[in-house]
């Protein structure tokens, strides 16, 4: 048996705590695996008296996280912090810069300055981990850095976000509306107090440009990322996907074009068939699709202590195995600047939902901007059941019946069908502004 | 960039010419990924004028696969020959005495003398990598050996041939019985001429006999498997199934109990809203329960040209990376004994089918048998749908009709269900042996 490997772990929370019992319970296990012993040397948190159900009163404590990042008596720093900026960032440089590896779980912080992060760490000549940062348990960066790295992706796409799915889980099974579903993720803690960073599709985006990069070798670019989150969705989308075969997801997907790459988070219609359709709950799922192995597809828990923290650990492994590889799977010098190809430019079939003023000519006139525009309509749905038609005020302000109308697509562009729905607003036959859902065929 | 890796590949099917073309294809895009060059510089197959759809002109020609193995002029032997024994198994042993890194798909040779190729590995210090003999392009031997390495595993369990898989899902859809569809998967390339290695459960046993090792820490041991095939199972036992909540699967499982660990292959029911339930025709899956992860499943291809040489691939990328691990993710002078847990020691629910004389007092005397040995049902099915009754010989030689009778039982032990049956068929209430589907709680 070589050295023990000694690890420093700054903060303390859910993961941070789960990870300190993880290796309290599997110590000989993963020494046994290993062929040396791991152990947690300092720690760093902001309230060193707090109870996390773990004795931390065995390890050193550092009230500054980059003092410990920059120990000497620590071998691998883990950053748990989080944040795009401030510690947490000073504190991986500096790890990074004393020639120690990282591991993090901090997607955020990788999205924003992954490619410069990723650099530092090559030039050191040491690992940064970030298997927890995607897909909590889901082992899907070293899959992708590894066991896919004899293929070429065509296009990759995921649940990434566990508050999300569960909200449309429920919304879907108990037929009731996003607001009321959110309440009950919050109290049961599967929602923040403040859910925009979920259900606006962002946490999602932060692991898309990751995956992104390491399917298809390019510079992380979180910014060019298209992000619509869940809050428009209605029951009655639900319950319409479901007659037309369909559930709706909120995905990430990254996808190889002809003018670039799509990278792009939006409420989804994918087959009721398709094995990322029946992904419920709390749980994530990432899928790839590639030119030899074909479609593969990874699921389990997407958060939570126990999961991340055997992330964490399994990356902490490979360093004390001694296996380190380039964070985004090649040499960052090697990874091609990101193409993006545009929104406008998105292919694809749309489900669109209208509330239309129950009057002559309304329907002729929203199927002649669709022609207009060179849609044509896979399907029409006049009357969605258990829709009741809405009493609303017309553009002249006169009360007048609106229906649900539902509209499928075949595939068309994305600027064509924006188009044809701002034509339609502007002739003033619907009664607010229609939803939009992409559908994705899987 | 440091040297070439120099491939020496043994047997040019299905998953070999795949190799040749999946390295042709992306040479360099894997270069990129590795930091050098990996060549085929030689191939050894049984007929070199063979038309493959690729060209091997430009390969050094070995007839014999030993003297590839040992061929001063290649780093990796890689075996696509199969058999557990033979010319394989020679080759193999070959290569790694002679110090060089072995990569195989062969399920066969691993689940038979995977112990000892092990120790010679590792006693050469290098590798023996095994990730095409599991389930195709599945990524699960990786993730075994590292990214659940900081997890002790309560249950492993998969859907491992593609074979048996597409023949209960096109059972199940169709209706139709298993020697029709055999016919059917056999027209197709998806079964072979003589399907006993596959539908008996053989295949998932060999792939079984590893997970069970790198999920537990045991030496490989493919004899203490129990093995059931699917060539009982009836299109009514797929539909009653369905009314009751379940699907049929073949499964591959390995359990921790107290007394041991359970390795079996049969037919089970399984919840018809546990992934696994939905993965169906050709594709494959692994699923496995630990103590910090929780559940985790990958799906994927199991089989076939591209998604094995993936695999295949992402082993030779490990070896030109430098990454090399014991064969099963520990030392093999670690890993312990088998300790096998007893069949007749497994608990369980069971579905029982009989079909039962249609006479008074043949219902209460197998309720009675079942209540001897303390088995309570949970449900009984006099008569399932679509299920018409039969006419048969009783045990005087008499005309009677039958009704088919399915009995849901609450967790026992295989012992007691078995005694029971056993009585009942003695008892000749039933004018057939009785088929069990044991249920897996998931």
């Amino acid at each position: 048996m070589t050295d023990t490997l000694r690890i420093g772990v700054a903060g303390l929370g859910t993961v941070g705590a789960g990870l300190l019992r993880l290796l309290a319970a599997n110590r000989d296990l993963i020494a046994t695996r290993c062929g040396r012993q791991i152990a947690v040397t300092a720690v760093s948190a902001r309230d060193r008296a707090k109870d996390r159900g773990v004795d931390i009163s065995g390890f050193g404590w550092f009230q500054d996280p980059v003092a410990l990042a920059r120990d000497a008596d620590i071998d691998v720093f883990v950053e748990l912090i989080g944040g795009e900026d401030g510690v947490a960032k000073e504190a991986v440089e500096a790890a990074l810069g004393a020639g120690k590896p990282v591991v993090t779980a901090n997607k955020a912080l990788l999205a924003r300055h992954g490619n410069r992060l990723a650099r530092l760490a090559e030039a050191h000549g040491v690992a940064l981990n970030f298997e927890a940062a995607v897909a909590g348990g889901i082992p899907i960066v070293k899959a992708m850095r590894e066991s896919f790295a004899g293929n070429r992706a065509r296009r990759v796409y995921g649940i990434l976000n566990g508050t999300c799915n569960y909200i449309l889980t429920h919304m879907e099974r108990e037929g009731r509306d996003f607001e009321a579903v959110l309440a009950d993720a919050q109290a049961l803690g599967y929602a923040e107090a403040d859910p925009t960073f979920d259900v606006g599709g962002y946490d999602t985006a932060h692991k898309l440009a990751l995956l992104t990069s390491l399917a298809f070798g390019t510079e992380v670019d979180f910014d060019s990322i298209y992000i619509e989150g869940i809050e428009n969705i209605k029951p009655q989308d639900l319950r319409v996907a479901a007659e037309l075969g369909f559930r709706i997801k909120l995905l990430g997907v990254a996808l190889q074009t002809e003018s670039g790459i799509e990278q792009r988070v939006h409420p989804t219609m994918v087959p009721v068939h398709s094995p990322i359709a029946d992904v419920d709950g709390v749980f994530n799922a990432v899928a790839l699709e590639c030119d030899f192995l074909g479609d593969v597809m990874l699921e389990g828990r997407g958060a939570g202590a126990g999961p991340t923290a055997s992330s964490v650990m399994a990356d902490i492994i490979d360093i004390a195995r001694g296996h380190t590889l380039p964070p985004f799977g090649q040499p960052a010098s090697k990874l091609k600047p990101y193409v993006r190809a545009r929104m406008r430019a998105h292919a694809g079939g749309y489900y669109v939902a209208l509330d239309v003023y129950d009057r002559p000519g309304s329907i002729a006139s929203i199927a002649q901007r669709m022609a207009e525009q060179e849609i044509s309509l896979e399907s029409i749905l006049q009357r969605a059941p258990d829709i009741s038609s809405e009493v609303a005020r017309d553009t002249n302000g006169a009360r007048a019946e609106t229906r649900p109308v539902v509209l499928i697509t075949h595939d068309t562009l994305e600027k064509s069908i924006r188009k044809a729905l701002e034509r339609i607003e502007r002739d003033g036959h619907i009664s607010r502004p229609p939803r939009m859902i992409r559908i994705e065929r899987l």
